[in-house]
C-alpha cells in the first residue's frame, strides 16, 4: 500500500505493508482525507514529527472485532486513550496522559491507503452525509469544543479573529448555536462563506475594536492575532485560544490581569455534535474545498495547502 | 503637609497644600500605609507613573459630606468608579472604564499626610482590628478576588507559586476557604508564615511537579514563574495569574491549548470579605511586617521594601 511519509519537513510517498489490526482495532481503508493546519505545523517541526500524518478522514471499515462495523463508512475520534484512567472514566480520553493521537503522536495517520483505529473511536457517517463533507467532522468537532468549555449565551456578541479553515468553522458553529458572530479576517471571499451561516464578516483594516467583546476566539494562528484578541476582549471577558502556533508568543500580561480576562486553551472536541451539525447541513463546508488530489500526490497537495489563503485541500483515497 | 512624590523612578518627599475635598469625597488623614509590589513596579516604570503613590492605607476621616464618617478609622476601595456605567451597575466599579485608581491611575495616593477618596469607597475598620493589620485589607481583598472568579471546591488541592507578600496572603486565604494549599517558594521562613494558616510550604529546588494541580496560582511576579505555573497545571485545569509584571512575557501557547488550560487574570477584590477575614484573625499578617518608618522616610522605606526577600514595610502617618 502507499502511505504519506513526513520527515524533517519533507513530504514523500512510501510503500509499506498493510498494517496489522490489533485486537479492539479496526482496519480502515481511506476514502477521503483533509489536510489540516496542524499537518502543516507538523511539517514545520511541531512535535518533532516523523511518520505518517493525517487525522481528518472518512474511511471504509475493512476488518474489525465487531462484524457490524465491516463495510461501514466511518469517521473517527483521533485520540487513542487508555480507557482505564480517571480522564477516560470522565469521558475525557482526549486528555488521557497515555494517549497517542492519529497522525500526530505515535500512531500512524490517515494519509495512507490503510490504517488502524480503535473500534470505540469510530462513528458511522450518516448515509445522506457526503464523504466530502464528513471529512470535516474532526475540525467541526474542534470548533464545537468551544461550546463545551465556555458558556456562551444565545444572542451574545462574539468576535472570531481569523478567516482560515478553523476560523470559518468556528464562526459558523457559534452562529448556528445562536451567538451574534462578528468575524474579522483578511479575505472578503472567505468571510462570505461564514456569512452563509449568518456570520457578519469584516475585512480587518487598521485598528480593531478595543475592549469590545465578552467573548473572543483567536483562530489566526499568529502571535499578533493573539495579542489583538487580548485587546478586543472586554474586562472579565473570555478569550478562547484555538490556534496551534509552533514556538513561543510574547504577550503583555498586564491587560490580562488588569482587565481580569479569562483565556481558555481549546483543542479537540467530541465528534457526535459535529456529525449532527454536518448531517443537518448547518455548516457550509462545500464552499471551503479548494483542492483535491490523489493520495499519491500528497507532496503536491501539501504544497497547495500551504499556499497563502488556501482553504481545504482533500486527498482521495 | 508632606507627600511622597514618585517621578522617573525617584522617590522624594514633597511639601504640598492639603487637598480640597470635592463633593462626595472624604478628606482622610493617614494613619498607616503599606508599600506594595505595585508601588515598586510603578517606580520601575509601570503605567509611566508620576505623582503620589500609595493605595494600602488606614486613615482617619477628617471631613466628609456625611457627618457619621467624621473621626472614623477607615480603609477604602482603591478604584474610583463613575457610579453610572454598566460596570458600576453590576457592582464591578473595579472595571469601570472611566475609573481612576488611588495612587496608581490619576488620583493622588495615600502616601501623604492627607488625601481624598469618595465616601462610598470607605469601610470602617472594626474597632478590635489593629491598624497594622487593617492596612492589609487591600492585598487580602486581591487574594479573595480569586474565590470570586474561580470556583475552587473545599479540599481541592491548589498550588500557589511564589512566597512574596501577595503569595503568602493568597495561600492563607485559600487555606482558610478550605482548599488544600501547597505553596512553592524560595524561603523557608516566609513559607512558615503561611503554614500558620494551614498551608503546606515547600522550598522549590529543581523540578516542579508537572500536570499535577487542577488549580494553580502564579504569584511569583516573574516570567519564569508563569511558565512554571503553566507546566504544573493539569489538563482542563485553571491557572490564576496574579502577578503584575512590567513588560511582556514569552510563553509557549502549545501546552495551554493542548491541555486546554484556563488562565484567569485576577486583580483587585471587594474589601468586605477581606476585612471579615482580618477581623476574625484568620490571616497571619503580623508576621509579615518587616519594616516600619515614618512617612517622611519614604525614600528609605522604598529602598528597604525593594530589598530581595523583604515582606511588608509600613509607613506611619
Amino acid at each position: 500500500m502507499i502511505s504519506v511519509h513526513l520527515e524533517s519537513g519533507r513530504v514523500s510517498i512510501a510503500r509499506r505493508s498493510k498494517p496489522r489490526r490489533p485486537r479492539g482495532f479496526a482496519l480502515l481503508r481511506l476514502l477521503r482525507a483533509g489536510i489540516c493546519n496542524t499537518d502543516l505545523e507538523l511539517q514545520r517541526g511541531y512535535y518533532g514529527f516523523k511518520g505518517t500524518p493525517g487525522h481528518e478522514f472518512v474511511a471504509e471499515v475493512i476488518d474489525a472485532d465487531a462484524p457490524v462495523w465491516i463495510g461501514k463508512r466511518v469517521v473517527g475520534e483521533i485520540n487513542l486513550a487508555c480507557g482505564k484512567c480517571d480522564w477516560c472514566a470522565r469521558g475525557l480520553g482526549r486528555h488521557c496522559p497515555k494517549r497517542t493521537v492519529l497522525g500526530i503522536v505515535k500512531h500512524p495517520g490517515a494519509f495512507s491507503e490503510y490504517f488502524t483505529l480503535p473500534e470505540r473511536n469510530l462513528l458511522e457517517a450518516p448515509p445522506k452525509l457526503a464523504t466530502d463533507h464528513a471529512v470535516f467532522t474532526e475540525p467541526v468537532a474542534a470548533a464545537c469544543e468551544i461550546l463545551e468549555q465556555v458558556k456562551i449565551p444565545k444572542n451574545a456578541p462574539v468576535a472570531v479573529l481569523g478567516d482560515g479553515k478553523l476560523g470559518l468553522l468556528i464562526s459558523q458553529v457559534l452562529a448556528v448555536h445562536g451567538a451574534k458572530v462578528h468575524q474579522f479576517g483578511r479575505h472578503k471571499e472567505k468571510l462570505a462563506i461564514a456569512e452563509l451561516a449568518g456570520v457578519t464578516g469584516e475585512v480587518a483594516k487598521g485598528a480593531l475594536p478595543v475592549c469590545a467583546y465578552d467573548f473572543v476566539v483567536d483562530a489566526t494562528g499568529s502571535a499578533e492575532g493573539l495579542r489583538a484578541a487580548v485587546g478586543m476582549t472586554r474586562p472579565r471577558g473570555t478569550l478562547v485560544m484555538k490556534s496551534t502556533v509552533a514556538g513561543t508568543v510574547s504577550i503583555d500580561t498586564a491587560p490580562i490581569i488588569v482587565n481580569e480576562i479569562t483565556l481558555v486553551g481549546s483543542r479537540c472536541g467530541r465528534f457526535q455534535p459535529a456529525l449532527d451539525l454536518l448531517r443537518r447541513g448547518k455548516i457550509h463546508v462545500e464552499e471551503m474545498i479548494q483542492g483535491r488530489m490523489a493520495l499519491g500526490q500528497a507532496p503536491e497537495a501539501f504544497e497547495m495547502a500551504a499556499r497563502k489563503g488556501m482553504l481545504k485541500v482533500l486527498l482521495d483515497g
